[in-house]
């Protein structure tokens, strides 16, 4: 199965991973799974079936493309990711791929996973001829936040907060409504929507009742809901607006953050979406356990004792929290700030 | 004069405005003065000469012009601002239009100067056809800070400050170099350069004792030295680095702000560049006395009580000052945002 006088040339391999790439967007970017699309090559480089990852429980992309046809023997995978090794609540996708009689397999980037790595190791056992890489940059960015979490153990973390350019969160009475402009904050509700759970501090329960859901701009609820996850030792009061949550509560009774993202780990939450207040975004920016900051800046100043970050235990420039800039856009009046941890930290 | 078969074309107006304006540029941007360029033009439509103010002291740009042809009668002069009716270091310009014969005079902006206006009607009552607000836009951008300044009769003032995304200028211990990088430092540098003047605490003069000085990347000083002033009672120490400055230095012996900016006007200077520290910058902008904000944000946060910006007296959110972004800008790893007051306020 390995004649290379029968492959697809190089360039359908590329055409056939950007395809991939963009058909895996369909599939749900939260939950445990990745999204991952699968296209099928024949020895000419032809298309002949595709296939994308839907969300758990549903076929992995390989199996999806792979249902498309009668006969894959002699045919080339393309996946945007390493074919899984494991059985789950479906079978593993390198032993359907074997079984199938593809010829080759090729993928973006490598399966992180302690248990669904090793795909490809077992389909080279197996007589497949397997390569990765391609296109992996973009691979890379499109999975960022899952290859983060998994590699780590930990959900990705976003951090999320909005300020006006002097880098206050409310006026010196506490009053904040409106600092960002409306574009702003639909912004924030397709964020949530894209996120497992979103984590809030007691006091922003206390004080502000937030419901936390994530809604579109006629205020209708997103297909999508995030959990909340309330951070500190009080209960959310009986009444408070989080238990009507309609992707229920998790209240966490501590507020230490490397045990919070264990147990959220574990209960399948990849991504985390923290929203605030104050205390908790910064507390999880002094821990170092921040892998995205989105900073919504209003063209507006408030001076005054109200800054939407607080105290970060850092006592010198030297130790400054260093960020990279990944993309700046301008939502309304508005600036957004996508950044990550500078890499030399 | 005024025989309109012999108008040049709107089409060659509109080009010779924006030739006006492109040749304006060389001419200084600092001091009393503004930048005018002005194009005279057959017929036709045909450009028989430009010319451009090289400074206070030296022909405008009407006169500039002027000296390049043996005989205006029947031209068309288009220049960028109204010609002046003003009896300065040289004489005014639309006596000299006059003399020349000039048969029209089109301009893009009315010069709001109180001696120097009525240029316009002084054309007309002579007999000269006179139209304004062609490329109105672009002048009034172009000579934005000087027409603010003569229009308030008070410096165009320019508050920049440079912190992290949260807000700081410096560490909890003071410490703060460096939080911009060498691109928005350079860029200061040019800035200083494009303003009359300087505006200085005494705190920061005692505190880091800056040359405040406008160099180049290598050091060196730039042709333009905007004059220090510094702001307080407190006399700067004998030693001060700032008494070595090329350009002198003004000791207010106040920090009364509309004072100072009476006394800045009076003495010419119609570009005041306000960088700190954090005092003197959130006292002018809670005096409502800032015409462009120049705000540079690293990608670094650093939390505690260092905020670039202190108390600007806003007890509740309705009286935020709000502002209206201008441009945004990547300078090496950091951001620029250029805004001025919102104009609803």
């Amino acid at each position: 199965m390995t004649d290379t006088a029968h492959r697809a040339p190089d360039a359908a391999i590329e055409a056939a991973m950007r395809r991939a790439l963009a058909i895996a967007v369909q599939g749900p970017a939260t939950g445990a799974n990745p999204q991952v699309g699968c296209v099928l090559l024949d020895a000419r480089g032809e298309q002949v079936a595709e296939g994308w990852h839907r969300g758990a429980g549903t076929p992995h992309a390989e199996a999806d493309a792979l249902s498309q046809v009668s006969d894959a023997s002699g045919l080339t995978a393309v996946v945007t990711l390493e074919p899984c090794n494991h059985t789950g609540r479906t079978g593993p996708c390198a032993e359907a791929l074997i079984a199938a009689g593809v010829a080759r397999v090729v993928y973006a980037v490598a399966d992180p996973g302690e248990v669904e790595g090793g795909g490809a190791d077992r389909l080279r056992a197996a007589g497949v001829e397997v390569s990765g890489g391609v296109l992996a940059d973009e691979a890379e960015e499109f999975l960022h936040p899952w290859l983060t979490s998994v590699r780590l153990g930990r959900p990705f973390v976003t951090v999320k907060w909005g300020s006006t350019l002097d880098g206050r969160a409310a006026a010196a009475d506490g009053t904040s409504q409106w600092i960002t402009g409306a574009a702003s904050r639909q912004r924030v509700h397709e964020q949530r929507a894209a996120h497992d759970a979103i984590a809030v501090g007691t006091g922003t329960v206390l004080a502000d009742d937030p419901s936390l859901t994530a809604r579109g701009d006629g205020g209708e609820l997103l297909p999508t809901q995030p959990i909340p996850v309330v951070f500190g030792e009080r209960p959310a009061p009986a009444d408070a607006a989080l238990r009507q949550h309609p992707a229920g509560l998790i209240e966490l009774g501590h507020r230490d953050i490397p045990r919070a993202l264990d147990e959220l780990y574990a209960r399948g939450i990849r991504r985390l979406y923290v929203e605030g207040g104050p205390t908790l975004a910064s507390a999880f920016i002094q821990a170092g356990l921040v892998d995205e900051y989105l900073i919504y800046l209003a063209p507006m100043l408030l001076g005054g004792p109200k800054t939407a970050i607080g105290d970060l235990g850092i006592g010198t420039i030297h130790d400054a929290r260093h960020l990279s800039i990944h993309r700046i856009e301008t939502l309304g009046d508005d600036i957004l700030v996508v950044a990550r941890p500078a890499k030399e930290q």
